[in-house]
C-alpha cells in the first residue's frame, strides 16, 4: 500500500479501506509519509468528501494514536461536553457544576483559545493559583472526591490529529465536514467519557455559518460517537451574536458566577440549561423532564454554585475571587461606546467583535501571546433591544491603553443600525441524539 | 500575499492574479513556500482547473525561473518539437535531420527516459561515443555549421518546473492538462525555439487516453506558445498501439535509419512525415504542399541521411554503426513469441508492451537503471494484418536471460486476439495550429 494510491482513490472519490486509513495516520505520525502528500490527500478530501464508513475509521484511527483516559471506574456516568467555539462561551464553567450537582461525572480536559479570545482553560486561569495541569492522580481523586475535574488537553492525546490539524491550518484544509468531525471526536473518544454533549455553534461568530452546515457537522459528529458507542448528543445553537454580555476571561468567569447563582442574561441561561439537561438525560439516563428539574434544583438550591466554589479550590484556585467578583478588579483602562442615534442594532458581528477583544487583549495573535484576564467587552445592549442617541452599547477594557482607539473602531464596524426592530433569530436551532 | 490565501482562492475556483503566480513560483523555488502547501495548490488545481490566463503567466513564471537559450541568431528558422511521450517513439531522430536538410534549424535538449524504453538521448547514446552534453559553445557551433543538434536537458532550464513535477509525481497531481501543458511549454520557452511542434500522443500508450483529452491538451499547449509570441502547432498521433516494429534504443535507432534511406514501416513513416512538413511550414513560411516536396525531396535525394550521419559525427558518435547497422550487433538472449492460433490481433496494449520492454532493460525502472542498448522488442505482427498459428509475432531481446519469461508472458497478456480484422483506427487525428 502506497500513499500515493491512497491520494488516487480519494481523488478520484472512492472510499479508502479501514487499512488504508490505519496505515496512513500511522505512518504520518511516525514520520514515514510525508507532509506534502498528506496535504494533497486533505485537499482531495475537502473537494470529495468522506463516507461515515471513513470518517469513523479516521476518528478511530487518530483517537488510538496516543494515549487513552480510562474512566471506567465511572461507569456510564461520565459525560463531556464540546463546544465547536464562538464569542463569549462561557458555558462549560456553568453546565459542568450543574451535571456534578445533579449526579454525573465531568472529567474533562480542555483547550486554550487561539485568535478571539481564551478557552475555558485560560478563563479559568483568571482565578489566582488555579493549576489546569494535574497528575492522572490528582485528576481521578478530584474527579472521585468533587465529581468534577477541568484540565488542560494533553500532548499525547491523539497526536495525530494534532499532526493532521497544523497541516490543516497552513494547507486551506479546516473547512471540511468529516476532517472537522474526525479532529474533535477522536479527542473526544480518547478522553474517555461514556457520554458526548456537543455545542455546534452557527452564525458570523462560529465556524459554520449557516444552521445547515451546523446541522451536517453535529449529524456527522453524533454518528461517530455512536458508532464508536458512545451516547451522543448536540445542540445546535446560535453564534451571530456573542453569548451573554461578557466577552473576556475574568468578565466571562463573573458572568458565568452570576448564572450559577440564578441570574445572568437570559440567552447564556438559556443555553446553558439545555446543555446541563442534556449531559443529565445521557449520564444519568433519565427523561428529559427529569433532566430539566434536576438542573432546576442544582441552581435554585444554591448547590451548582457551592460545587463551582468546591471545584476552584480543589484545583488551587482562590475562591475568595468566585464568592467577591469585585476582587477581579476592572482592567487599567475603559472606554465606552455611545449610540449616536435612536434604532435597533439590526446586526452585530459576533467574529468582528471577538477580533475587537482580542485586540484589547483578551485572546492570543500568536501562539506565545500573554492573556490580560481584565480585558474584553460588556456588552449592554444586544439586537431587539430599543437603543436611544447616547445609551452606552458597550464597555471596553483594556492594560494597554494604545489599543483603544483601534478597538473601538474594530467594534463600531462590527455592528449595523437600523430604526425598525430586527426579527428575532433562534437561539437553539435544534438538538440531535444517538440513535 | 500569503500562500495560504493563494491555495484557499484556487479551492474557491477563483482565478490567481500574474502578481500572485509569479510571487508563488518565485518563492517555492527559492525554499520559501513549503512543499506541502504547494501540493495542496497542485491538488486544487486538479479538481478546479486554471483559466488560460492563468495557465499563460504560470508557463512563463516556470520558463523565467531559470536560464533561457539564445537562438535569435537563427531567426525565425529555429524549430523545435516535443512528443508528449509513446512506446516506441523514435520520431525525433528521423524529423531532425529531414527539417534541418530542408532548411530549418534543430537545436534541440530532450530528455532521458523513465518508464517503458529509454528518451531520444538515450537512442542516441546507442552509438559509440555520441556526446549528449555540449557546452553552450559547442552546441551553437554546431547548430551553426550542421543545422542540428539534440544535447540532454540542462538543470538550469525551468527549475521551478522540475520541482514541481517532482512533486506533482508523489502526490497524484501530474494528469492534470493545464499542468501537463504549462510544464511541457516552461521547458519549450525557455529552450528558445521560435516555432515549436507538439506531437500529442493518444491511446493506450500515451497519457492521453482518448482523441478528445489529446485534444484538449494539444490546444492548451499551443494557445501558451501563440500567447507567448512563438509559432506553435500540434500533431494529434495515435499511440493505442507502438509506433512502428521497434521498441527498445538500437533497435530503435536502425527502424529510424530504414525510414530515412526511404523505407521504414508505414505507420512511422507517416507520423515523421507530418511532423516534418508541419516543422518545416512554420520554420520557413511556406504552404503545406512546399513544405511536403521539401520533405519528399530531403528523403528521395539521400540527403537526410546524410544530415543524420553529419550530426552523429559531429557530436562524437561513431558513424560507421549508421551505414552498417549490423555493427550494432544483437542481444545476447532472444526468444519468440508465436501464435497458437490463426486470426488478428484485436487490441495491443502499447503500455503494456512498454512494460514489457522495460522489463527486458530497455527502459529504467529507477532513476539510476542502466539501459541495455540492444534490450527490446521487434514487432512483427500489428492489429490488422492476419496471423497464421505459428507465425512469429515478435521477437523479445534481452542481455538478462532470467527476464525472458516474465517479460514474455507480460507481452502475451498485453494483445488480445479475434477471428475478424478489427477496425482499422485513424493514424494522426488532427492537425492543430496558432491562429
Amino acid at each position: 500500500m502506497r500513499m500515493y494510491d491512497i491520494i488516487e482513490k480519494k481523488k478520484h472519490g472512492e472510499e479508502l479501506s479501514r487499512e488504508e486509513i490505519f496505515t496512513m495516520i500511522g505512518q504520518y505520525v511516525s514520520g514515514q509519509i510525508p507532509d506534502y502528500q498528506i496535504s494533497a490527500w486533505l485537499m482531495a478530501v475537502w473537494f470529495n468528501g468522506m463516507s461515515d464508513r471513513e470518517t469513523f475509521e479516521l476518528t478511530e484511527a487518530m483517537a488510538l494514536s496516543g494515549d487513552s483516559v480510562d474512566l471506567s471506574e465511572f461507569g456510564s456516568k461520565s459525560v463531556d461536553k464540546h463546544s465547536t467555539g464562538g464569542v463569549g462561551d462561557k458555558t462549560t464553567m456553568i453546565v459542568a457544576p450543574i451535571v456534578a450537582t445533579a449526579g454525573g461525572t465531568v472529567a474533562k480536559m480542555s483547550g486554550r483559545g487561539l485568535g478571539h479570545t481564551g478557552g475555558t482553560i485560560d478563563k479559568l486561569e483568571s482565578f489566582p493559583g488555579f493549576r489546569t495541569s494535574l497528575s492522572p492522580k490528582e485528576f481521578t481523586d478530584q474527579v472521585r472526591r468533587c465529581g468534577l475535574a477541568v484540565i488542560g488537553q494533553s500532548a499525547d492525546l491523539a497526536p495525530a490529529d494534532k499532526k493532521l490539524y497544523a497541516l490543516r491550518d497552513v494547507t486551506a484544509t479546516v473547512d471540511s465536514i468529516p476532517l472537522i468531525a474526525s479532529s474533535v471526536m477522536s479527542k473526544k473518544l480518547a478522553a474517555g467519557s461514556r457520554s458526548i454533549v456537543l455545542d455546534v455553534k452557527c452564525g458570523s461568530g462560529a465556524f459554520m455559518r449557516t444552521p445547515e452546515l451546523a446541522y451536517e457537522l453535529a449529524d456527522t459528529m453524533v454518528k461517530i460517537g455512536t458508532a464508536h458507542g458512545r451516547q451522543t448528543a448536540a445542540v445546535i445553537t446560535n453564534m451571530d451574536i456573542p453569548l451573554g454580555h461578557a466577552i473576556g476571561n475574568a468578565l466571562e468567569v463573573c458572568e458565568a458566577i452570576e448564572v450559577l447563582k440564578g441570574g445572568g442574561p437570559d440567552d447564556l441561561r438559556e443555553v446553558c440549561l439545555t446543555l446541563s439537561s442534556t449531559m443529565i438525560e445521557l449520564s444519568l439516563n433519565v427523561s428529559s423532564a427529569e433532566a430539566d428539574a434536576l438542573v432546576g434544583d442544582a441552581l435554585q438550591s444554591g448547590r451548582a454554585f457551592d460545587k463551582f466554589c468546591e471545584w476552584i479550590q480543589a484545583q488551587g484556585g482562590d475562591v475568595s475571587y468566585a464568592k467577591d467578583t469585585s476582587r477581579f478588579g476592572s482592567a487599567a483602562y475603559s472606554t465606552d461606546i455611545i449610540a449616536d442615534t435612536d434604532g435597533y442594532i439590526s446586526s452585530c458581528n459576533a467574529e468582528a467583535i471577538g477580533t475587537s477583544a482580542m485586540m484589547l487583549g483578551a485572546g492570543r495573535q500568536t501562539a506565545d501571546s500573554v492573556i490580560d484576564p481584565r480585558a474584553g467587552i460588556l456588552l449592554f445592549k444586544k439586537p431587539s433591544e430599543r437603543i436611544l442617541c447616547g445609551d452606552v452599547i458597550a464597555r471596553l477594557f483594556t492594560e494597554k491603553e494604545q489599543t483603544l482607539a483601534s478597538a473601538s473602531e474594530h467594534f463600531r464596524n462590527a455592528l449595523t443600525f437600523t430604526d425598525t426592530p430586527p426579527a428575532k433569530q433562534p437561539l437553539i436551532y435544534r438538538i440531535i441524539r444517538s440513535r
